[in-house]
């Protein structure tokens, strides 16, 4: 495509690079800022180099935060011995939208795969290993993505918790069909698992009555 | 969703209030650009700003353009007297890259639409007619979208050459079964209208060898 302005080219290039957003996308993200107020444009521009530049990682967790130390790290009030692994702040703000959740994180930055060169040592690994000993932590909830690459991580992380820290509980999420879901749509692996690693049922409206 | 820090919360909401992309892809896109290096960050956020503040408008047909009479009206090799009105700048790039048009544009910069409150008065209308006016045209093709509003806008423009230039021929594009097309999936008003205007048959082969 051929642009009447360079400009208008250089916006489109700029925009194209980004995930998920082609050529056409781009034209169209353009022309729709071409018809917005010049300040907002300029306040659009700001924002998101401001972003890059000023963004900080807590110290201790290694999540996204505006300070030192991050608002979850530092809130006294949640439970300091219990940490959850997660590979990065999206499943942080996952997590956190549950509300269920009053432990702290561990931000791992990836998982370990080799094939894209990525070992133990490019992640947050020592550091967790850091805080397992100077914090009393009991338990370590490792919330990785169910792949090759997250299934690794976890084994690697939890081998060497039982070498080094055994008092240490190391548990997953819990695996199997999903709330609400209809049977039909469940894919065969989960399905197969879910029948293998079934569980005796609880009826927790006779357990509160009790 | 409540981000840990305040500037990709910032930059998140940005990135949301364009077109077609949510809270879920902005943050996608802010933690995309977090991997990338500073700089190349800082230069996606100029370039956005730099293109809404210098972008200029040819003064002729309104196109995009960085000078005051852009690249295809100060062609002298285009055909001036035909001129092929569209609705904005994408249209434009549209006909340009059939590389089978070699008149000019008029950019009007939408389309008659009284429920948005838009009227002829805001759309380069009048500069229209003062370049048939001024210029030799012949011709002006309207290439409008075959919509409610796009075909107002037709009929408001072409009864008004009809009026005041009655010497210029108003043409629209030909509409029908797109070629490639598999007459199965063509909609039903296309088809029934396709027949409607059904034309002699022409073969360009034989016409070629005579």
């Amino acid at each position: 495509m051929e642009f009447p302005s360079k400009l208008i080219g250089d916006a489109v290039n700029e925009f194209s690079r980004l995930p998920g957003i082609g050529k056409k996308t781009a034209l169209r993200l353009v022309l729709h800022m071409l018809k917005q107020p010049v300040e907002d444009v300029q306040h659009f521009g700001r924002s998101i180099s401001k972003m890059r530049e000023e963004i900080r990682y807590c110290n201790s967790c290694h999540n996204i935060s505006d300070q030192e130390i991050c608002s979850i790290c530092s809130n006294k009030s949640r439970n300091q011995s219990l940490i959850c692994v997660v590979e990065n702040m999206r499943d942080v703000l996952a997590i956190e939208n549950t509300q269920h959740y009053k432990g702290l994180f561990h931000v791992l930055g990836g998982v370990i795969s080799p094939l894209d060169g990525i070992g133990p040592e490019k992640l947050h690994i020592a550091s967790l290993f850091k805080r397992i000993k100077s914090e009393g932590v009991n338990e370590i909830i490792m919330a990785l993505s169910p792949t090759m690459e997250g299934d690794t991580t976890v084994f690697y992380i939890s081998k060497k918790i039982a070498e080094n820290h055994p008092h240490v509980k190391v548990t997953t999420l819990a695996r199997g069909v999903s709330f609400g879901g209809e049977l039909q749509y469940v894919d065969e692996v989960t399905l197969a698992r879910s029948i293998a690693m079934r569980r005796p049922y609880e009826n927790y409206l006779i357990k509160k009555q009790n």
